[in-house]
C-alpha cells in the first residue's frame, strides 16, 4: 500500500534579488500558491518587511519562512553587491533545504547577474552555481508545454561560443539530455552557423555537431536527434510543428524564439542534477520593480512544474 | 500636369536556382503578379521550356523573357555548379536591365549559396554582389509590414560576427539606413551578447555599439536609436508593440524571431542602392522543389513591394 504521503509538498523559494521583481511575484502570489505546495520562503523576517511596505502589501500569515541570513536596505531597481550577495545565500539556503529533505525541490526567483559579479560571486547564474556545487553537468532547459529549448552553451560571450561547440562534450549533452527528457518524438538540434553553415560555406563547426548527433544516435540505436537544422528556419510555424525539443547551441539562438512567442508562460528547468529545480525564465526586471506590474505566469507554471516533478520522483 | 506613366511598371525577375523553388513561383503566380507589373523574366526558352516540363505546366503565352545565355540540365533539388552560375548571370541581367532603364526594379527568386560556391562565384549571396557591383553599402533588410529586421553583419560564420561589430562601421551602417529609411518612431539596436552583456559581464562589444548610438543620435539631433536591447527580450508581443524597425548584429539574431512568426509573408528588401531590388527572404526549399508545394506569399510581396518602390521613386 501506498503511504500516506501529504500531497503538498514542500518548495523552496530561493527569493532573488530583493531589489527585482521577485519578491513581489512571491507575496502577490502566496494565496495561489500554496493550494498546490507548502511554499517555504528563504528570506529573513527583516528584509521581508523593508519588501511589504516598499510594496504596500501585508505580509500573509502563513507565509512560512526559512530565515537566511543577511541585512542591507532594499533599493528597488538598482544593481547592488549587497543584494547580489543576499540573492545567492538565499539560493544556497534553498538548495540545502532540499539536500536535508526538507524540501522537495527548488524554485528560484531572479537574481541579477551584474550584482553577483559586484558581490564577487564567481558564477554567471544558477545553473553555473548548481554545476560546480553538484559536480554534474547540469543541463539548463527553458520552456513551455508547446516548446523547450535546452541550450548547449549558456552565459558565454558570443565570441567564445565557437570554440566551445565540440564533439564529445556535446555527445555527453545529448546523452544527458536524453537520459533526463526521454523525448518519445524526434528531437531538434540547430546548427551554429547561419544556414547551418551551407556545407561549409559559412563556418565549419556543424561537422562536430554532425559527427556527435551520429555518434549519439548510433549509441541510442534510433535517430532521435535529427541533423543540424538551419537555425533561422528551424522555428517556423511549421517546423514547430514536428519538434517539442530543441537543442540551442547557444543561449539568444534558443532563447529568441522562445521568448519571441512564449514569453510569459515560460520556465527554466536544471536537468541532470540530484535535486528538483525550476525557475521563472524572465531576469530581475528592474524597469518594473515594486510597482505592482509583474506578470506571474511564469512564477505559477515554475511552481506547479516543480510540484509535478517532486510529486513523480 | 503629371506624364502619363503605364501604371505597371517593368520589373525585371532574376530567375534564381534553376534547381529550387523559384522557376515553380514564377510559372504559377504569373497571372497574379502581372496584374500590379509587367514582369520581364531572366531566363531563356529552352530552360524554361526543361523547367516547366518538369512542373508539367504550361508557359503562359504572355510570359516575357530576357534571354539570359546558358544551358544545362534541371534537376530538381541538386546542388549544382552550372545552376549555380546560370542563376548568377540571371541575375547580373536583370540588375543591367534596371540600370539601362528598361526596367524599374530588380526581384530575385531565391539562388543556392552552396552551387554558387561551386561555380566558384566569390560572393556568398545577392546583397554581397549587389555590394560589391555598386561599390555601396548595401543594407540586407528582411520583414513584413508588421516588422523589419536590417542585418549589419550578414552571410558570415559566428565565430567572426563579433570582431565585424566596430563603432565607424555602425556608425555609417546607422546613417545609411536613417537616410533609407526614414524611420518615424524609435529604432530597436540590439546587443550582441546574451543580456546584451549585462554592462560587460559576459562580453564587451556592447561598449562599441552604445558608442555609435550616441554619435548617430547626437548627428541626427534624436534619440531615435535605442540603447543596445537585451536580445532574447528584444522580441516579446510587449517588446515589439514598440518597434517597427529592428536592427540585428548577425543573421540568426535577426531572422530567428522574424521567421519564427512572420516565415510566409516576409521578404527581403537592399536599401542604400542606386536601383530597387526586393526579393524572396527564403531559399532554394530543396526539399519541396518542383511539387508544387511552395508558397507565395513572400514572392508577391517581394513583387508588390518593388511595385510600391517603382512607384515612389
Amino acid at each position: 500500500m501506498k503511504p500516506n504521503l501529504p500531497s503538498k509538498p514542500t518548495i523552496a523559494i530561493s527569493i532573488g534579488d530583493l531589489n527585482g521583481v521577485g519578491i513581489e511575484l512571491a507575496l502577490l502570489n502566496h494565496e495561489k500558491i500554496k493550494k498546490w505546495a507548502n511554499p517555504l520562503y528563504c528570506i529573513n523576517a527583516s528584509l521581508l518587511q523593508q519588501a511589504a511596505n516598499l510594496l504596500n502589501v501585508k505580509i500573509p500569515h502563513d507565509f512560512k519562512l526559512h530565515e537566511t541570513q543577511g541585512i542591507f536596505r532594499v533599493r528597488p531597481s538598482k544593481v547592488c553587491a549587497k543584494s547580489g550577495e543576499y540573492s545567492f545565500n538565499s539560493f544556497l539556503d534553498a538548495i540545502k533545504l532540499t539536500q536535508e529533505k526538507k524540501a522537495k525541490a527548488v524554485v528560484t526567483l531572479p537574481i541579477n547577474k551584474e550584482s553577483w559579479s559586484k558581490a564577487n560571486i564567481k558564477y554567471k547564474g544558477h545553473t553555473e552555481l548548481l554545476r560546480e556545487y553538484f559536480k554534474k553537468d547540469a543541463i539548463m532547459m527553458l520552456g513551455c508545454k508547446e516548446m523547450f529549448v535546452a541550450l548547449f552553451t549558456e552565459h558565454t560571450a558570443l565570441k567564445n561560443v565557437p570554440k566551445l561547440v565540440k564533439t564529445e562534450k556535446l555527445i555527453t549533452f545529448l546523452l544527458d539530455f536524453y537520459s533526463c527528457v526521454k523525448p518519445k518524438k524526434t528531437v531538434a538540434v540547430l546548427g551554429l552557423n547561419p544556414h547551418a553553415s551551407d556545407n561549409g560555406v559559412l563556418g565549419n563547426e556543424e561537422k562536430k555537431i554532425k559527427k556527435a548527433i551520429k555518434a549519439v544516435n548510433a549509441k541510442l540505436n534510433k535517430e532521435i536527434f535529427t541533423q543540424p537544422l538551419v537555425p533561422d528556419t528551424a522555428f517556423t510555424p511549421h517546423s514547430r510543428k514536428n519538434y517539442k525539443y530543441f537543442i540551442a547551441m547557444y543561449h539568444d539562438q534558443g532563447l529568441i524564439p522562445l521568448k519571441t512567442i512564449y514569453f510569459e508562460e515560460s520556465i527554466n528547468i536544471s536537468l541532470n542534477l540530484p535535486i528538483i529545480r525550476t525557475s521563472v525564465d524572465h531576469g530581475t526586471a528592474f524597469d518594473i520593480a515594486y510597482k505592482h506590474k509583474a506578470h506571474a505566469k511564469s512564477y505559477l507554471n515554475a511552481v506547479k512544474e516543480a510540484v509535478k516533478l517532486a510529486k513523480n520522483r
